[in-house]
């Protein structure tokens, strides 16, 4: 096994916020978001492009993507469509996640689209992107399994990321949308897809939907993944897809990495990490999934 | 990797219910634990036998040992020291798990000895059991590390598994009291502890406190261990820890292990477990960390 870095994600500003019913001020989204960043995550999938008819509370996304940017943060957001990209441009993202769904009727449901349509945006958001800055990278939703479709072979995922591929895509993230995943299927996807597309950067996508979030995680890393997504406190979810809890928490992803002696990239701050994931906790006024923020660090001792 | 059946056992009758305030009616403790059997769960730490003074909750142990009895049920008790074992014995269990702390600070708040005096008990405990039916396991509290003394290395548990192995004992629970073991610390201590007392039998009884416990379980099982402590819905701790959250929890382990086919011995009926859960949930009156319980298996497909 390599001991290259790992490169984090943190998705918190697209997919947890997407999940909240209350309005979140921008300001408060920003200050969150600020508080990754600062604790050394340079890579933020702030907010997704999309109708603010259909996910109200991303309505700010182009004063988030506007307030967030500066030289040392890469700043990514999330679109569905043509429309949504050319949003995304205009506001300056470092990078597009496009997203569709493996499974027709997830894909449907999250984007009202065909499969085929989808790739055929994608395809249209490349002619769109005319700078070499500008990354292009898709996220397959449901790759693991649909609540709605069941199960379903690795060589379903193939054939999308062929077509993919085929057209210059060498970029992309396995969403498990609905923690469908476990670390036998995990491994046994990446290995078959590593070898199908050698040349193609992988990231992971994970839910703890069926509590599997870390050991998911950890069987990608072991496979050879190197780029995983999470969200702060592990909030999130996909409002079209029933049964969807949060995504895999990043301090405890941190915390993990850090006891297991695994480099991330960048020098990460846990505790500014951990003290964000509280703060976030104040603003939405629940309790969140994140258990490090709860319990400490292993390497806390408790004077007598 | 041996492909051998994994041995479950459920403690929460023990290290559960023990973490709760408010009193658990004994008919009602009765009827989860006879729901994990009924689910397929053939061993079941039922209880401790402590002073009522400092668990309350737990001062129906014989009563619940008495009732819970068949021929087909391993009933295991847990004894802090040799009045404890006495009752245990009187009430007729099959198994006695004796438990000492690896840190003498915890083993002086946990049982009140020194851990050279709870060697003693445990010694002394032997000559009690005059029935060979009667099974002695020794628990090792905070073997991986401990909220008070901090992280210790594996020579520290290995001091104290020759002293009982010197004395006869075979079968020893490696407990990640506050959840302070990651996949890396579980793998070094497995490889190390199977090599220098390859006829032990190990098993690991894993907290979740800090998101890492189905990752920590699954290093174990790929370490070789294959017998696993767990709790209903995930509840419990340990009242002399602070910090210390849930165990790990049964049904999300047993939904782990079936998505992974791995063998498990008896056959589980899984919804008959998140039943119990849900049933557990009503008693306690309020929501339990278990997954699987709230989003489903990963086998269900929702119908549109």
């Amino acid at each position: 096994m390599d001991d290259s870095e790992v490169y984090l994600t943190d998705v918190t500003g697209r997919d947890g916020f997407q999940m909240e019913k209350d309005w979140i001020e921008t300001e408060d989204k920003l200050l969150i978001l600020q508080g990754i960043f600062n604790a050394g995550i340079k890579r933020i999938e702030a907010t997704s492009f999309v109708s603010s008819k259909s996910i109200p509370q991303l309505k700010d996304a182009k004063e988030v993507v506007g307030n967030l940017k500066n030289e040392e943060i890469t700043v990514a957001a999330l679109v569905p469509n043509v429309k949504g990209a050319e949003n995304a441009l205009e506001s300056g993202v470092d990078e597009i996640n496009f997203v569709l769904s493996i499974s027709e009727t997830h894909n449907r449901k999250n984007v009202n689209h065909t499969v085929r349509e989808s790739l055929e945006e994608v395809y249209s958001i490349q002619k769109l992107i005319n700078s070499p800055q500008t990354v292009l990278n898709v996220s397959l939703g449901t790759t693991f399994g649909c609540p709605f479709e069941g199960k379903y072979n690795v060589s379903k995922v193939c054939s999308i990321m062929e077509q993919l591929i085929n057209n210059g895509i060498d970029k992309v993230t396995l969403a498990d949308t609905t923690g469908m995943a476990n670390p036998k299927k995990i491994r046994h996807y990446i290995t078959t897809l590593k070898e199908v597309f050698p040349h193609v950067q992988l990231s992971l996508h994970l839910h703890n939907t069926r509590g599997m979030g870390l050991v998911n995680l950890l069987a990608g890393y072991k496979a050879g993944v190197r780029h995983f997504d999470a969200s702060l406190g592990g909030i999130g979810g996909c409002p079209f897809a029933p049964g969807a809890t949060g995504n895999v928490c990043l301090e405890d992803i941190v915390h993990m990495f850090m006891e297991m002696e695994i480099p991330i990239e960048h020098s990460i701050n846990l505790q500014k990490l951990i003290n964000t994931s509280k703060k976030l906790e104040r603003i939405l006024g629940y309790q969140l999934a994140g258990q490090v923020m709860k319990a400490g660090t292993a390497g806390e001792v408790i004077k007598n």
